[in-house]
């Protein structure tokens, strides 16, 4: 708020509104050391905002100069709205980065592991082969996506707010809008068509966003929590120095996917009160709803950023082990080749005929704990359609391969594309 | 679901992985008058989902080459996210026509009031005037940011789901590519890099859509109710048929503003619905998450719909009472001149001293009720700096008139560069 | 709606403010059979309240008592709110049932299976040994809660609202006591202390109330989710006719608690709904918030009842594999049992020690694939204070199931009491 | 966490499980003073929990005993769930002494105008006459009703939490239940039934009261904001030392009420991430849903508190203009006598008639700018059946008092009984 008012009072002499002296006297006395901060937070909270016992805190002990020109023409919505637009380029950055660092380990885990065959799983079942590869790949779609958004909605979002008490500058006179662009040059930020006290539907845009941001951090931890169980174990976190838990010495704790986890359920209740908060704003000012934005809007940064920075780490530093992946895909007796046993027979028999025969073959090799494939090498309505060689071929789970390799092929060809037409910040 | 298993068949036909006459047979066997949809309602319940029994619905008594060839190589999930698009293309047409039409009532009550002068109220406090016009320039910015949001987002979301079971089509083979494509083409879709059946981000993106797009609604329909309050009553509803209260036939009820808040509410939770599911979706689908869609997703396009419906219908017929709106300003003594007056001394004594100066009149006159106007003319530290003519001009909210058309002038020159470039659905 | 007007009738009648035959006529004119639903619902839509066209379709064609009678004193909130709670009475009753329902499948579970060891998991890892039994009673203690929770907010909802348009019930004058009175007694509710038009805190209290069983139920559907998973495949939902995958013949998914989630999710999002309209209830009627309660209400209800219901499904019928239980504990190598053998060491070294000594121990054991017991056995650490029979006792898991046992022995209690106590509905 | 460690060592040495030299060492060990927060909270965010490096740095440098003994038989879950607890029931004392004052404002304020005349509003529409006594003693209720529903909880959540690892509390063995209830005692808490590290509907319920209560505010504040927008001006928050508006001095802002109202919506984000990750724990400990608590619940707790401090603070400086309320009520030409018009027509012509009647005349009236007496009296379908004074006496909107008084009475009883039979805390 303190670089907003010093901002202003350049943005007030670069337009002869004041004369130059005194916007220096303004920037002079727009010193945060020289504000007593718990006593401004105490008075703030008798206030209707902050801004009122700040102007107060920078005039007093000020050159007159400063002081008769201070936050001039503004009303305490230009002041704080255009700050927080500050706090949120920051952190917008800061969100890009983090979100850009996940990407780039999704990316290394789908090169390096491009051609990995594991089990798939839907509604927690092992279902058919995929590879670990892809589902890197689809880790790094979703996060590539959200950096586009932020992209999207950048120039949207970083806007000077300058519209006096209730929108219309009127102070400034015919002079409104050559302020509003000196402050939002000086500041290094855009101008709106309108005022936007009472507008917020960008910044429910921005909460929907963070939302969505937080939800791919949490679906992607979730992912790694899951293949991270005891009776999984095909990932796990790097041990780094992280203690072990207190009482149980032997446990491998993935840390930071809880963490981000934790995180961006967080994030989400401070989403949602923004989101309820823009629908509440009403006339020129709201009562409630703009000052709710206050706290939660810095806290959803905060915590949508530590969902990511903490799922970053934990990607980062990710242990896959691909033999055990391979094994628990073999450890369900081949199982999640039934959908393939079923396909490789529809030509010769008809969709439903194929399902119902893979299906009783599969059940029989369940019941009976043997492979899937003893159980369909022994079947003469597969011997009778499939030769050796040819069922062997339609079980193996390495016949995902190809078109998954494909796939990743395509999600890094994207985050090259993005690496290069988004700028790191 | 049914047109997209037709249309799967018409894909798989194109691509020469099923023969024609199936493909034929498939279609035929696709007639939704074929379905016993409280049978089918039925055992949806007890299945994990609806396409199961869809799709034993549709082969039972069909050709047997419809049977054989029915839903080959999809996976329910296939079926039903793609059919869940078609319905949101269908929804995002309606939504859009909808915005427009309120858009298209906010501009013409921009155009029309726009050198209306009335209060600005902050915190429910008259402030400052402002103009209806530059009121209803804010909302028509808003609602065209919102369709905006909803172009960008569009071929974001318009897309085909086909990855079989677990996102690598694995039964089509090398062919898996050239399906998706005849399919998307088939539907008139677009074509996703990677499988999505546990990628939802996108689903969080649209669900902060119609959430920011109901929170419009929201912030313009309590504008309207807060105005057609009694004690302001500068606008009303039409009357159309609309029957009066029960038991109040003097009461003159913002009926459609109040439907508009009350759907977008029942939106936000809908959407809020979708925003937790997203992060929820695990592994290659998800056990839960995935299914609360089904409903959420539908409700939250209805009743977004029905928010901007209302609130497009209350702004069309909008009653508008410009003499009031002049009357308010002026019951109030004037006070809203005070950052005005404040102003106006400002040059000549500084602002703490204006603003101290100004203060103390406004005080003075609501005390003793008069006007701001005249407890200013009989003030020596006014007149001592402001002849009477300066004061008159500085006190006249009409002032405020040329800033407030410029602004009115540019969100109609954005609203009219939308409306070429947007194509109405 | 039409159940209270006409008990509106009788109670008027008792009280002598209208005469007895007028009330007959109102009794016979509230015929939902002489409806036109689809009608009426087209005009509620662009009525204030659905109760202005209804009064107007039950009193044409009515006797003319009826039509003089019917409605009298009565504002629409009236009917809508009295409506509302003679459904809520219903589907609490409904919702007690499901509740009791469950948590006797839980009872069940917990006697059948009170002393079967299986792996406690934290953060999704193995960690301690627990009892099957533990985990059945700890779900036990949570619906139970929520049944005397329900127990407690019954006498608080369940009652008329009868104010008039601003909760003076001013038509009726000194009588109108009397008539609330009358009018529940005829629809067996209670009478508040007073009017309720605009303090919805009681369906804010009913709507956290539905969230909390609502999650009871997912997290109970959770850990079932979780247990059924393809490798750890502890418990699965019995199959009954419930139609396989259907691309994926071998899966066994487990769709009822899959079910109880999404219907929890989607509870969640209507009582959030609840929730912010509470707080916004403004004056003496709500201009939104109160017409989305019509839309939540109802919803949250019945998604909440859904959730219940599936899980109860889904535990009524849960097969459980106490073999693989203890083999899934015996697989990690008895990991599990570190903490155990810390606690052993810690009398005669201190817990440090003992923490570090079983930490490494374990680590050995993990690292060399022999069991925990083996790397103990062969430790000097362990074996120079603890001899084999001592140590054999502190590694064997079935030293938890006494603590267990009496833990569960006191969850059964608590729940023979409350069956006795809450009276099943 | 200190405290409860503490605790804790006392507790087992009651139990005899650890020596009286152990436990007064670690006691003595127990002293937040030894700790460097700012390192402890760097290692906090590596491990899995916070206890993890307190304990390491309590016992650091501390007497062996303490290191030997300190935190014995806990899990990490014990100590900070414990804790939780201790701070919650300070929250809870504080939050019940605020509600208690806000309602003590409440009865004064029923009291004082509790035959005060003034317009009761619908949707925003002055609908028919109320008393400021009435409005009063139905926000006293809410209030009271809070109060109780803490009351309620307040058992049912100050409960130790001691289970060990998984629940079980294996280490203490047969002791278990001794070391509960002996730490229990020690910190005047409770003991559950069974463990719930992974069951918190407990917190769910805590998380819908918080809502509610917070609803209850802001719902207050809102009519507060409400009734004192510039064009209403019958209600003005005390001035006190709160400066005015930085560019508007003039105005007289709600600051209070709408802090209270900003605060209810922050902590309703708070209370959702609470009810949701109630949903979400699994199996032995949450992965995730328990560490989001961490954040959550302190500021959900701290946010409620807020809303009802600053509405306290509003209610008991309250300035009420009751002529103001009179004179509005008169303004709008008494057209809320209408329905007190129609209800007295309604014995001599029947409730269709006399509304349609009263409709007219009120129609009439207001586009004649006469007043609704007046109109009513020059009309023959009145005149002929209600002389003068019954007219007069029908129109008087004092006519509401006595019912009215009547309705505050019940609600000071209420709340005098509530004073005797909760305790002040």
């Amino acid at each position: 708020m303190v670089e907003v008012e010093a901002a202003l009072a350049r943005a007030l002499a670069a337009c002869r509104l004041i004369p130059p002296d005194a916007a220096a006297a303004v920037v002079a006395a727009c010193d945060v050391g020289r504000l007593d901060l718990v006593a401004l937070a105490e008075r703030a909270a008798t206030s209707a905002t902050p801004v009122i016992p700040l102007v107060k805190a920078l005039t007093s002990g000020a050159d007159p100069a400063a002081a008769a020109w201070l936050h001039h023409g503004a009303t305490s919505q230009d002041v704080v709205d255009t700050a927080t637009v500050l706090q949120l380029r920051d952190a917008m950055d800061l969100l890009d980065t983090r979100i850009a660092a996940a990407a780039a380990a999704c990316a290394t885990l789908a090169e390096r592991h491009r051609d990995v065959v594991m089990a798939g799983r839907t509604l927690g079942q092992q279902a058919v082969p995929v590879t670990f590869g892809l589902k890197a790949a689809r880790w790094l779609g979703a996060l590539d996506r959200r950096r586009e958004q932020l992209d999207w909605l950048r120039p949207r979002l970083l806007l000077v707010q300058l519209g006096g008490s209730a929108g219309t500058a009127a102070v400034y006179g015919d002079d409104a809008d050559a302020v509003a662009s000196a402050l939002a040059d000086d500041l290094g930020l855009g101008v709106a068509d309108l005022p936007w006290h009472a507008e917020r539907d960008r910044l429910a845009e921005l909460a929907g966003a963070l939302d969505a941001i937080a939800g791919v951090a949490a679906s992607i931890a979730t992912d790694l929590v899951l293949l991270a169980q005891s009776e999984v174990a095909e990932v796990a976190e790097a041990v780094g120095d992280a203690p072990a838990s207190s009482a149980m010495p032997h446990k491998r704790n993935p840390v930071d996917a809880v963490a981000a986890r934790a995180a961006a359920r967080l994030a989400r209740g401070e989403c949602h009160v923004l989101l309820a908060a823009a629908a509440d704003h009403e006339l020129e000012r709201a009562a409630g709803a703009w000052q709710a934005e206050w706290v939660a809007l810095p806290s959803a940064l905060v915590r949508t950023a530590g969902a990511v920075g903490r799922l970053g780490r934990a990607l980062a530093g990710l242990e896959v082990d691909t033999e055990r992946m391979r094994a628990n895909l073999e450890r369900e007796g081949g199982l999640t080749a039934s959908e393939a046993l079923a396909a490789a027979l529809t030509p010769a028999v008809g969709r439903p005929t194929a399902q119902s025969v893979a299906g009783e073959i599969a059940a029989r090799a369940a019941a009976s704990g043997t492979s899937l494939r003893e159980a369909a090498a022994s079947d003469e309505r597969v011997t009778g359609v499939l030769d050796a060689d040819a069922l062997a071929a339609a079980l193996d789970p390495s016949a995902v391969v190809p078109r998954a390799s494909r796939l990743v092929a395509r999600a890094l060809a994207t985050h090259d594309r993005l690496r290069d037409e988004l700028p790191s910040r």
